[in-house]
This record gives structure tokens, C-alpha cells and sequence, in this order.
């Protein structure tokens, strides 16, 4: 089996690549990144694998190469709700035309399967709770409607040249690896390194479903061996918890000892206010069952953060 | 009240001018087009009005004027499903690229209504039906993926900048200044004057709902005067009524009195096998009130084109 991973430097990309490296399923790995992630170096060491080949590419531009593969794992985006709002056709550029790119590139070289990294959250707005595959997405940032948007070409091109598609919708993911991520989790292990301040938008009430990263990398390879019928498959992946930012704090405390200083902003634009998941679908069809002890998950995170920072 | 039609010298754009021109209600009529249409001259003499003004524009570019403006009508766009498999990449740039082009020049320009043109059949792919406002989006073509893009971006501009949004979802639109489109009536009525051959694609049991361009204009006139309070609002504009090509061709010979030549050709990729939609919701919340004599609309529209043929 001959796979290709976009994004597989990335925070989730290398996730993935430390569980399928030595995996004898896998004949040749094929890494498409453009490394804009802007680490010194590359969470894996990928050289040292002979049977995995990085290539350089951005994914904004059309891909012209000819290779044989059984598999793309799409996860090359731009993922940032904030961002997509100070420029989003850098946004759409990315996400979307980049996706449409990588669908181009699976039906000129007859790829059976895609699967792709979507979100829960970003892409339902503010629906009602729990999310799952029957909402109705509704995005409130052009971060969300770039992932409408990838996922309806992924419908498109699924149906019309018979690739089989797996969207993925996670919910907030975190964990190893993430060292360049501006999430919510990362700021505040970096709040408590530096002494610094750490900033809440809003009162801290707002909620999101906390994911972790080996979870979601374990139901990727699931998706990449499944061997069902259907050719349009959609999965939430998420924890069916709902955190408030406040309870995350507190979880995080438990172990660190130590406050971090905290200041409110007005809540922002483009967020959203509530989000937990349900992913039972994902449960009966792929055998999902994430881990749930967010305090244990969080406690590895950090004890990762704090090692990568000793050895950068 | 000032207001921008975008692609208001196209089909339904037309049908638009004609309703409201001289309606007392509107100051300025701005019409956003680049005339891609090609046909000789616009349906509506536009330059006899001094209130409408034309500004020719792709709107695959940045708009970049500064006009106070009340209310934006977003119609410009690639409607073909079998050219939009044949150039995703161009319709992804003029419908989606150019959807968001206009959403930041209504940011910019603060203004505070945004109706758009969408889709009911393309975009819903091969959904229970009828399609509705509960059906979840699940389009089989680049054009359909193009739409359901639009709709996600416009729900987070509305969301984030308080844009008051219709979107609203036609069913096959048909009648007068039609001349330039490539639906099936107009090809079975140039089969009809030309002698020439009718090309079914499948054994014409596909099916549509017809609903009649003058009706659309109307409900876009609702929702341009409408006064209520909600931010996203989606309708689907349809008859309600399911027609096969075979019934369609039946309706046609009625008063044509000549039955066109047809040939069979395999089903197309792309192109949605069954289609009617609900349009309850905008019956209720519009009056929105189709007119179903399919015959009679049919015969009047043949009468408009074979007039426009005669004086083109």
C-alpha cells in the first residue's frame, strides 16, 4: 500500500507518521508539505526511513506528479479561525483551491481513497449540541466555510470518479507535536513557562470538546484500512465532552501548581460559543473509543512541550 | 433605498430589472456586470433609466468602489454543471472567489442586506426529497460544491459583520431572456425551429421542478422590502412539482403540434437523477405562491424566444 500524507509534518501529520513508520502495511509513504510550519526541525526524523519521500510542494499550486497510491491523507490547511478573518482569500486560496488541487491530483492518478481532516466545531456555528453527522452545517467564520467548502468538492469529486471519501470532522485536537499551534491549550503552557499573562476571550464559559491527537491518528489508519462499501463517509471524531475554558484551567492547575495570571477580552467574531460532539457514528462503524481523562492527556501534552522546548 | 444587482443583466437579473424598474421604492440601481452573456444586445434597454447604472466588472476581481448602498443582490455566477467538471478551477474562482469578493466589498461598504442566488437540485445531489430547509447539502458536482461554498461563506459574513442574508435555493428556473442559456427547454425549443435533433442524457425519467423566472423575481422583491429580524435566513424557491424530461417533451408537443427528434445518450456524471424540492418555509415567511401551470409558462416563454429570435 502506497499512501501520500499533505500536511505530514504538521502537527496531526506527524502523529500519523509515528504510528504507521515501520508499519509493514505501508510500502511507500509519501509526505507532501511545503514545512511552512516554521519549526527549526521536523517532529519525526523522516530521513531516516527509506521507504518515506518528502515532497516539497504547496498545495495552493496545481500538483503534477505521477506516482502510484492507494491512499491521500489530506491535512495541509490552514486552520486558524482568527486568521481566516484578517485574510480570507489567503484562506480560501489554501484550503480551498488546495483541496480542489489534491482532488484533481487523486483522479488523474485513479486514487481509490481520501480521506480528510475537517472540522466539528468551526463548521456547525452555533447548532444545537451535540453535533454530529445529522446537523446542519452552519459556519460563522471564513475558517468554517473553507471546510464546508473542501468538504462539498470531496462530495463532488467522491460521487462523480467513484473515490472513496472519509471526512473527518474533529473536534479541538491536542496533544504531542503541536509546538507551532495557536491553540488554546498551547497558550496556556506557554502563560505558565513564561510567567506571562494569559488571555481569555469572554468569561471563560465557553466550551469546546478536547480531542486527543493519538485518537484521532489511530482513526485515520482505521480509515485507511477500512474495507466497506460505501464511497461517501463522514465521521465527528470527538470526545462527547464538553469543557468549559474555566474547567480546563482548573484541570490544568491540578498538576502544575501554579496559577497563571489571567485577563478577559471581549469574546471574538468567528468563534464559537458552545461545541461538544457526538461521535457514535465513528464508535459503531470504526471502532472509535477516545480516551477521556482529559487531565492525564493534558499532563503528557505538557510534559512533551516542556521536553521540546529543552531540546529546540 | 439603493441597491446592487450583480449579474443584472443575466437571465434572472433581467427578469429583476423588469419588475422593479420604475417601482417608485428604489433610488439607485446599480448593476454589477462584465455582459459574459454574449448575446447582441441586454434583454432590458437599461440606458434609457437614470437611475440604473452600470459598472462592468468581473467579479472574479476585488470590487473597490465606494457606494452607499442598502441592499446587495448576488445573481453572477457559472451556472453549468457539465462546464464546471470540465473547468472546476474557473468556476471555483467566479462563483466562490467571486461570492467573497463581493461579501468583503459589502463589509466594507456596511451594507446590510445580502441576497444570493443558490441552488436547490445541485446542491442537495441525490438527498431524500423533497429537498427543504432541513435536507443536509451533499452536492455530486464541482458546480454544486461551488454553491454550497458560497452559502457557507455568506452564513459567516452574515454572522460575523450582522449582514442580513437570503439565501435562496431555485429549482430549474425557466421563462423569458433565457436566450443565452443552455437548460433543456431552450434546447428543446431550438430542436423544435431548427429541426435538429433532441439529446436525452439517460431515458428521460430524470426529473425536475420547474418553477417560472417571474416567480423568482418576485420573491427576491420580498425579500429585498422584507422587514424581519432574523441574520441567516435560506429558502427554497421551487413549485413543489416533480417532472420527468419524457413529461416535460409531452407538455411541449401539446401546443407545438410537432414532436421533436430524439436521441439517447448515456446519463452524465455530475447531473442530479430526481429533484423537487419543498418551498413551504417561503410560502409561509415570503408568500411565496409559484405559479404551476407548467403548460401555459411554457407556451408563454416559447412565444418570448421565438419573438427574440425573430427581432435578434
Amino acid at each position: 500500500m502506497n499512501i501520500l500524507i499533505s500536511g505530514g509534518l504538521g502537527f496531526i501529520g506527524s502523529n500519523l507518521l509515528e504510528l504507521i513508520i515501520d508499519n509493514k502495511i505501508f510500502n511507500k509513504i509519501y509526505i507532501l508539505d511545503n514545512n511552512s510550519i516554521c519549526i527549526k526541525k521536523t517532529y519525526i526524523p523522516y530521513e531516516k526511513y527509506n521507504n518515506i519521500i518528502l515532497i516539497n510542494h504547496d498545495i495552493s499550486k496545481l500538483i503534477d506528479y505521477d506516482i502510484d497510491l492507494d491512499c491521500i491523507i489530506h491535512l495541509a490547511a490552514r486552520g486558524n479561525v482568527i486568521e481566516s478573518i484578517k485574510d480570507p482569500f489567503n484562506n480560501l486560496d489554501i484550503n480551498v483551491k488546495g483541496t480542489l488541487n489534491i482532488l484533481e491530483f487523486a483522479r488523474k492518478n485513479r486514487i481509490s481513497k481520501f480521506i480528510f481532516s475537517s472540522t466539528g466545531g468551526a463548521l456547525m456555528g452555533n447548532a444545537p449540541l451535540p453535533v454530529s453527522e445529522s446537523s446542519i452545517p452552519m459556519p460563522i467564520s471564513p475558517y468554517g466555510a473553507s471546510k464546508l467548502s473542501c468538504e462539498a468538492y470531496i462530495n463532488a469529486y467522491s460521487s462523480m470518479f467513484k473515490i472513496k471519501s472519509y471526512i473527518l470532522r474533529f473536534s479541538n485536537v491536542f496533544g504531542p507535536y503541536c509546538f507551532h499551534k495557536k491553540g488554546v491549550i498551547n497558550k496556556l503552557f506557554s502563560s505558565y513557562l513564561n510567567d506571562s499573562i494569559f488571555t481569555i476571550y469572554g468569561d471563560g464559559t465557553s466550551t469546546r470538546d478536547y480531542i486527543y491527537v493519538k485518537d484521532i491518528a489511530s482513526a485515520i489508519l482505521s480509515c485507511m484500512l477500512d474495507e466497506r462499501g460505501s464511497l461517501n463517509n463522514i465521521y465527528h471524531l470527538s470526545s462527547n465532552v464538553e469543557t468549559s475554558l474555566n474547567e480546563l484551567i482548573k484541570i490544568f492547575s491540578k498538576f502544575s501548581n501554579k496559577n497563571v495570571e489571567i485577563e478577559y477580552e471581549p469574546f471574538r467574531d468567528g468563534e464559537v460559543m458552545r461545541n461538544f460532539g457526538d461521535s457514535n457514528l465513528a464508535k459503531k462503524e470504526l471502532g472509535f473509543e477516545p480516551n477521556k481523562d482529559l487531565e492525564s492527556l493534558i499532563k503528557n501534552t505538557f510534559i512533551w512541550y516542556k521536553n521540546y522546548l529543552r531540546n529546540e
